[in-house]
């Protein structure tokens, strides 16, 4: 398992484009095409929100059966709340791309971000696919990253290769999301693509293994979008031994890849979200299990005081152990002790007497890593999130 | 059933006062003594955070029998994460209070709100308590809303009373909160002093019934503190007929009497918290139940992204229909309308044409109110909050 610099691109038979098809009024990027040139596996997961996207709906409906060529990505208008006309300038898109790309519609999947409840300019989402269509080539990477873009800072890509049967796989993502960030599902596209030969259902259980470790617990804003969309895609060109079950001894390296790829993605998104000048990792250690050391996690990530004390590089631990509490994990407060970096501010449940200076120090910093044992289990679990700064609310002010 | 000027030392039978003690660093008022002349019956509702502040634990040991002399509460140190020698410090105050009433120490109820993971001053809380006693008039009410306040900026007060057996009975009460509020028990302390001749029974359920339209559906960061705790007192000097059970003519009415008195204070606390310019009212009309609908109208308000575009005074229900669709209820999307105020934004869960004049207009407002009608059910529902500014940023930035 090591980390790379491959970038969508560089996975065999993958190329892309990122071109302006005048969605946004500022006249930048805003629509992405990733063309597979075989039939790719395809896997997805979705917004849990009962208000879906158009281009949910859609990519619900294609997801089911068969192969995929081409997922279309755009930026600018979240095309939600927009009735049955989002829905058919969705269904125009596809097959727009189709007829570029000489497949069938059904192949095509869409994913969309952007304002809510603003009509999609349809002229504009399908010259932009015929447009994207004729720039793919196999330097598109960046482009394609720029284009899923709306108040993100920096285009976010993440790789990871591992070997299976002697044959080396490759799996790299792209994504976007600053804001409306929240555990199960945030705002937020994401594409993996990937050259591994693996089962359809594999690929399923794997893609909802990797989003617990990865999506699933990195919150900026506690906010479910209507959009939220996780796409892989698997074309078997690494010729690697086909991985048919969760059971072949290729599925462990696999389903770590793609954890690790996602995890990268989503930690990019906590410290790039809106107005964030820090990342936040909060560990929890010592719960009964995995899943309830990341509930707690989540839960102070989540927490708006927990984010101001932060912004404020305040190491308030007393906000800390009271979302801890509140988390609906089973411990002993008693138990507690909490360290920023490695400073230890509170032990057995109360303060510990510590020298200040080192620890404003460290809460100066860009990255701020804070660990709570909460008793002697085996569960370690970890959540990724971001301060609260004056610079969000004035993103989400203005906007609308 | 009526609104009542009337405070809590207007209730046959309390009086008040709200000291100085030196609890906190600015001098102000920081401890409330409530003293019931007769024994009174009583009821609590507390945090459900799993770190209990000290006057929790010492209050839920007193809660369990009997009846009730006198309430401690003071402001600007929570006494949570304190460790044994907390809980000592509640203990000994009850014995103070206790000696100077005349009553026993389990006879006394306490509470605190401030600063989490901080030693009390003990000698301050001791020698505050004392002062207290020797302050109690018929006209401390307001010293001791005034007493209880952190960054609140006004007391509040609310009181109703109502007709039983041809007597009036009345409930006044006192309450603070301006962060680390949410439902489920918000940051909060809360006291509501009764004359009602009632059972402790019918007190407990009508207190929980209460809780449900009031103090349960007020949002204003999502945070549930270590401190929260609600008192009910009654002493029996109206001398109605006994309300002996829920199946009591006389019960309905003392539930509603309740239930506005605690909805008023938590409506006060909502328009007064921390950094807020605006009151929030969510309205959710159409669903299946109340509880669903509440639920919905909780999500709502909970939303950072909400409450900021009511800073930015803008109408952007895009975020709105998004927080019902995560809200974990269900409904049609395309079914939804929402107003605000009296103006139609989205219908048939789509944007609706209007004049941007007087939505903007009305968005200027102090009280906000957005009412969503997701379908054609009989359950409708209402929750509490405010917006999110930069002056509540300022304010849990730098506090520690």
């Amino acid at each position: 398992m090591n980390q790379s610099p491959k970038r969508i691109c560089d996975v065999a038979g993958y190329q892309a484009a990122g071109v302006v098809a005048g969605i946004k009024s500022s006249g930048k990027k805003d629509l992405a095409l990733i063309y597979s040139e075989l039939p790719a596996k395809g896997a997805a997961v979705f917004t849990t929100n009962l208000v879906k996207a158009a281009p949910v709906l859609v990519s619900q409906e294609h997801i089911g059966g068969g192969t995929f060529r081409a997922v279309v990505m755009s930026s600018g208008n979240a095309n939600a709340a927009t009735g049955e006309e989002g829905v058919e300038t969705v269904r125009e898109m596809c097959k727009i791309a189709a007829a570029e790309l000489k497949c069938l519609p059904r192949e095509v999947l869409i994913a969309q971000t952007g304002l809510i409840g603003v009509t999609l300019d349809r002229e504009a989402a399908l010259s932009g696919v015929k447009k994207a269509a004729a720039a793919l080539s196999s330097t598109g990477s960046n482009d394609a990253a720029e284009a899923i873009m709306t108040t993100d800072t920096k285009p976010k890509h993440a790789a990871f290769t591992f070997e299976a049967g002697g044959r080396e796989v490759t799996l790299a993502g792209i994504a976007k999301g600053a804001a409306m960030l929240s555990p199960s599902m945030a705002t937020m596209l994401a594409l993996v693509v990937s050259d591994v030969a693996v089962a359809k259902e594999v690929m399923d259980h794997a893609l909802r293994a990797a989003m617990e470790d990865s999506f699933h617990v990195m919150v900026v804003d506690g906010s479910r979008s209507t959009n939220d969309t996780v796409f892989l895609l698997a074309n078997g060109e690494a010729k690697n031994p086909l991985i048919d079950s969760i059971k072949h001894p290729d599925y462990r390296n696999f389903e770590i890849a793609l954890t690790e790829t996602c995890k990268a993605l989503a930690m990019q998104m906590a410290a790039d979200a809106e107005g964030a000048t820090k990342f936040f990792k909060m560990r929890v250690v010592g719960a009964r299990n995995k899943a309830a050391a990341q509930r707690a996690a989540r839960s102070v990530v989540s927490s708006v005081l927990v984010k101001c004390s932060l912004a404020g590089e305040n190491a308030y631990w007393g906000r800390v152990i009271s979302e801890l509490g509140a988390s609906g994990v089973d411990f002993d407060p008693n138990e507690v002790e909490i360290k920023y970096g490695d400073f230890t501010v509170c032990k057995n449940g109360m303060a510990f007497a510590h020298d200040e200076d080192p620890v404003r120090r460290y809460m100066s910093g860009r990255e701020i890593i804070v660990t709570a044992k909460i008793g002697d289990g085996q569960g370690d679990g970890e959540a990724y999130g971001c301060d609260l700064t004056h610079a969000y609310l004035d993103e989400n002010m203005a906007k609308s």
